[in-house]
Order: C-alpha cells, then structure tokens, then sequence
C-alpha cells in the first residue's frame, strides 16, 4: 500500500524522467536515484520511468518514501514486470520503443550511470529539445557528437532535481 | 487540486479504461460516464482513458470526486490538451494509435455511447481479448461480425463497474 | 523469385491497403482478394498489407502474378512469419498497433470479409479519413455508428480497385 | 521513374538500415551513403532508411542508380517529405520514434557521420542486438559505454556493405 500526497492537477504538474541501467545499475546508482526520487516527490513532481529494477527501482522506491506518483512505461505486455513503488503500470508492449514515450511524457530528463538503453534515451531527448542532466555517470563531454543545448551536468542529486524542475517549470508542455 | 485516497500498488491495482466520445457525448453518455468514474475510484481502480473531454473528462470527473486515480494517454504532443481531471497526463504524440496503448494498459473497458473511435477501440480489445463491457451505446447485437467471447452488455453503471472489475481482478495482467 | 514492372517514383505511386482476415478467410474472399491484388499492380499501385495470410497472402499473390509491389507490415518481430509474395516484409513488433501504420501508409483501403481486426483497421480508416472501400463482406449499412463520407460499398473486384484508385489519385498524401 | 531489378523474395532477402544526418550531412557523408547504397543494390539487398535527405536520399540515390529496392519510414504523416529515390515511401506520424522501426525491419545497420538522431539509432540497434557497422564517422571507441559485441567498424564503403551482409545473411530474421 502507498499513500499520496495531495498532487496537482495532472496538466500542470511537472514531468520528470528518471532513465538508467536496470540490471546492471551499481550501487552508487541506486543510491542516487532513491535520493533523487525523494526529493522529485518533495517537490510534488510526477514521476515517470521505464518501470523496471535497478535505477528504476531506486528512483520509485525512493518518491514513495515521500508520498510521490510514480508512472511506469513497461516495454513488454505484463504488467507484473513493474517494480513494486509503482502509483501506475502500464504495460505498452511496444518494447525499447516505449523509451521515446519516457521522453515524450516529460519536462525533463535525469539519466543516471551510463548503459546503452539510457544512451537511446539521452539521444531522443535531445533530439526532442528535452533537457536532460547527467548525473553520476557520463560527463556531457563524454558524449559524441556536436554539444547540445538542451544537455547539462549535475553534480549531485539535489543539484540534479533542482535543475531538472527548473527546466520542468520554466517550459509546461 | 486533487487529493488522492491511498492506493493499491501499481502492479496490483485494477486497471478500468473508460472509452467513448470526445466532443460528440450527449448528455446521458457523460452521465453515465460520471457514476461510472465515480464508482471506479470508490473500488480503487484506476481508470484509464484517452485523456481528452467528452465522456472522457467525465469519468475523470467522477473518479477525481471519489479521490481515485485517472490517467490519461493523449494522442497529440501537448499535455495541455488533457481535461482538467487528469491525475497523470502523459503526451504520446501517436495520434489514433494510441487507443491501442489504452486498450493495452487495462484489464477490462467499459465502452460508452457510439462513436468510430470508440469502435476502433472495441474492436482492439476483442482482438486483444480484453473483456469490454458495452452501456448506453451499441448492443452486443448491433456490432458486425461473429459474437465475441469477451464483449459484454450491462444496462447501468453499476452493472457496468460491477462486470468490469469481476474481470479485472480474475485476469490480473 | 518475383520480377517487378517499372514503378513510379515511391513518394508519387498510389497506395492502396488491403484488409481482411487472415487464418480465418473464406474461399470466396481470398479469390476476391488475389484479383484485387491483380488489378491493383496492373494499375502500378504499391498493395500494402498487414503481411500474413488469407486475405493478405491472397491480395499479394494476385499482385505478385502482375509484377506489382507489395508491402507487408508485420505484427511481430519475425521477418519469416509473412506471406511468400510480399516484396517488402517489414516486422514491426507493434501486435495489433500496427494496423493504425498499415492504414497511414495508404491513400486508400479496401476491406474485404469480415473480423474483428479488419473492422479496427475500418474504424481507424474512418478517423482518418482515409476512403475506405467494403467489399464482400459487410455492408455499408451493417457498420454502426453515423454515416461516415468517406465509406463505400464495391460489389466486384473491378470497382473495388477503380473506386480506390479515384480516391487515391484525387488526394495524395 | 525507377525500374528494379529482379528481387529476392522479400521475406528472403537482406535488409539493411542506411542512417546518419539529413540536413546536416556533410559532402564526404553523402559520397560515402552513395556508394553504400550502390553496392547494396548490387547485392540485391533492400535499403531500409528514415526517407528524408542528407545521408539517407544519397543512399537512395545510389541504390535507384544500380536498380535496387529502397524502402523508407518517414516520420510525419506526409508522403512527400520523402525523398525521390524511394521505391516505397511509407509515412508512419510517429515521428522519432520511427527509429526503432529502421532498426527493427533491418538484419544490419550502417551508421554514417555522426548526429544526434544517429546515435539513438545506433544505441537502439546495439540494445537490439543488431549488427552495427560505424562508418566515416564516430569510431567504436568514441560511443560511450561497454564495448558492444554488436558494434562494428568498417574504413570505407565495400568494407561496410560486405560486413553489413555477412551478418545478414548469417542471421536471417
């Protein structure tokens, strides 16, 4: 059983994504993503991820702490895949295509540690125009290509959420 | 503001999409719509719907009046479209396609009035063999094609709840 | 091994869906097919199809005997599990959401038979506004809902294939 | 008007997916899809490709040039944003999310020059499992993350079609 907070009307609430490694996701990851995840449900922000284990996990574990939603777009059709901080599961069935939906239900991106899926992830949300803070993981000079924008770095979880609800607060949709 | 009454976990709780007319409701669809909303979130479920207004911000209406949990799936790209009942609003960008998301994210649908998207969507589920319960609109009789195993009448909205969460928690994913 | 005729540009050929079921057609509906299909390539349209069997296969197969190009966008993950005369067999892993992509792809659709999954590809057909012709199967008539404009009735391959093709010439994208 | 050559069967032949820059392609990048393109039309594989400019049409280009079969998912919903090479130009309105979709219908990918979009595609094909050959662009070891067993470097245009068809053709679906 979770309890939630009051929340926001769902058209005007922030949208954060949390994306990382699921499986492989390291200690340290998981360590910042609950604190993330805490401190994103403080804020009264929304939640949203991919719905799976390892920096998943972590980041719902750690808004349910603190009363928050969390919304899980599963990439298989079972629900039961979800992790168990989930408000909301929703299996899509569409597999690694449902990491474009991650973005495209976001304000903001937070990607944590460094894996290929969450590399797919960063990748489409630059190419959104979403802002996206690398945090514990890949330096945005890391990253190949030209330097985007729309791509920061964070230092620390609450320089990271910070961040991220500045962007999430500065452009709604 | 909404608040929101403690809720099952995600992986648990029952998943209800409320489909039917946007803009075309008439007055008894979102009626109907309404005690149906009403009496989803009173039983914990999470209703699940295109997000848009019609008979869809109806039932949203009602869950939100029962302190349930409404999500909404939009077609377009903007969160703003979303009716103002929403707890989680999530742009797809899919347009259409995303009927199928909803009728994918559900364990049962309840269908109300007429209309061709609705139609799309009914005849997903059937594909799908999601249990869809048919009020107020069409009857099984009227729909083309050989009688479906899954498809279903009831005559009221809480015959309606009542055979949509039978369902539902029968067949958990 | 398949020869095709000269085709028109991609981006300037008409193109027309072919709908109807597959494991479960009738005789008389496959052999209305492969002569749709027939004609179609005659006419130098591109046939696209949801890839499998039955009306599917029928249709490609019809167009295949006259060299035309046809398209086959498939519900799973496996090339192998389309139909032997497709040209272009593309898995899409979508399932059921693929056929929102088959009726995107065309300038015009043709029904043939009736199911379940056919009917979702006419109703989304009908939000689109895409013309949709009904041939051998349902009656404009039988179809619930209002009156759509852009759905026909054919009564023979030869006008299923001319009305389409006016459809498809008149309004190109 | 294009004309092809003979093709395989299409569930039979090989796939490959050309991706890299549209607007930003510089003049080696298009040098390099072209001559791609004109070798894999020789083999008589099918180029799969996002149908819009830069690398992509100049793959097209030189696939029309040697006779071959170019398919491309477009990610609006108009047909003539696709470029003129295209023997089959399907628009999806999916927009970035059309990515995965290259990535799907395709045995191989070839990556040309370096965006943003193009490494979402090569991180969706490296977590797909899909053989990936980077050409006149980044180098394996720019790309972030664990070395992929799936990602591959090729020196110049024969090198990168005769490897991106010997893993075709070594795993069929």
């Amino acid at each position: 059983m979770a309890s939630h907070r009051r929340q926001m009307v769902g058209t005007q609430a922030a949208y954060v994504a949390v994306i990382g490694p699921g499986a492989d996701a390291t200690a340290p990851d998981t360590a910042l993503a609950r604190e993330i995840g805490r401190r994103l449900a403080a804020e009264k922000a929304i939640l949203v991820c991919g719905g799976l284990g390892g920096v998943m996990a972590a980041a719902c574990q750690g808004a349910a702490e603190a009363h928050g939603l969390t919304v899980g777009l599963l990439p298989g059709g079972q629900r039961s895949e979800g992790n168990p901080y989930l408000s909301v599961a929703l299996p899509t069935g569409l597999g690694e295509l449902r990491n474009g939906l991650v973005v495209r239900a976001s304000h903001a991106v937070i990607a944590i540690g460094g894996s290929w899926g969450t590399l797919s992830e960063i990748a489409l949300a630059v190419r959104a125009g979403t802002p996206t803070i690398l945090v514990g993981g890949w330096k945005v000079e890391d990253l190949p290509g030209r330097p985007a924008g729309t791509l920061h770095r964070a230092d620390s979880a609450p320089q990271a959420v910070q961040r991220a609800l500045a962007y999430a607060r500065r452009k709604p949709p």
